[in-house]
């Protein structure tokens, strides 16, 4: 019905649609229910455009944003694992990486090693692109776990030490973002949504 | 707490989580439930990188996908108009007028003034840009309604004139998305997943 290649793209845009299924921990901002991993995804990629000042300079925002659209993919097959639960954290790289080389292998070869290296890029977190991405993805869910009285930190017992240990590389993307988080932080702690 | 600056853009992303919130006529792929705004424009924006080779010759794939990012942000106020539906259509300009006009303003200006002119690009339809970003955002709900078996098509009577009047723009964003379509369309009359 149509070339191979184009059917191999269709393919894969078909299977990534169960990232719209991949349920967070974190509420969507009124809290009436939990986020979705390809909701996170467009939020994100929306951050990206709107605090790309933020960024650090010359960053390219556009690969950025590629690294956003794709960097939870993985979580088709390997689930979304919970930053506060160390026993899933500990097994999550190696499932991660075998839901990488399935999902990104539906691609036409070439296309797949791209798309691969850029999830790679994001996970190093070495380039300036991948550490303002990486960024981007922890000060989302503090905007919704703050602006929903920290429910899902209570809920999972997280305390300020983790959240803090968890986020700090924030600075690394962007030392103005992680001052902006690093105050709803001690905010959050003072108005009794994150356990001190 | 911070820059008057920073907190406008923070209030619109916590503005913009209610996209997560916009049911559309479209199930997700395995015709479990609707889709909704923030994952179509997730799903649409990764459809820009994959099918890229499609568009126009020089088309700006980042502009292309800021767009998609941003286009359904106006069904926050105006929700979301079907397709097929005659006399929403009617209204349905003014209302997302209305709606880009107070949602863009809780930026800061200039950039609330960028993110509208690629509102307004991606409505009027005439940048090689806006064309192709048309095409991805009609090639999505296609390909959902094929692979649901035409569920959303069938419940609301629309026939297979009505879906190429529609879609048939995607041409002159894409002339090889176009084909696929078309072919796809008429598979799913065939199969009776769509009305003749």
């Amino acid at each position: 019905m149509e070339s191979d290649r184009l059917a191999r793209q269709i393919n894969f845009l078909l299977e990534i649609d169960r990232l719209k299924q991949i349920s967070r921990r974190s509420l969507i901002a009124d809290g009436s229910r939990r986020e979705n991993d390809a909701e996170h995804s467009w939020h994100i990629a929306v951050m990206a455009a709107v605090l790309a000042e933020y960024a650090p300079p010359a960053v390219d925002v556009a690969r950025v944003t590629r690294m956003l659209l794709l960097h939870d993919l993985v979580e088709i097959d390997a689930g979304d694992t919970y930053c506060y639960d160390a026993a899933a954290c500990g097994t999550q790289h190696e499932r991660e990486l075998a839901a990488a080389e399935r999902i990104f292998a539906l691609l036409p070869a070439e296309q797949g090693a791209a798309f691969r290296a850029l999830w790679d890029e994001f996970e190093a977190r070495q380039t300036p692109e991948a550490m303002f991405a990486a960024a981007l993805d922890r000060v989302q869910p503090v905007l919704l776990n703050y602006h929903t009285q920290g429910r899902a930190w209570l809920e999972n017992g997280v305390t300020r030490a983790q959240v803090i240990e968890r986020n700090r590389h924030i600075e690394a993307g962007s030392p103005a973002l992680w001052a902006y988080v690093a105050r709803l932080i001690d905010d959050a702690v003072a108005k009794g949504y994150l356990n001190p």
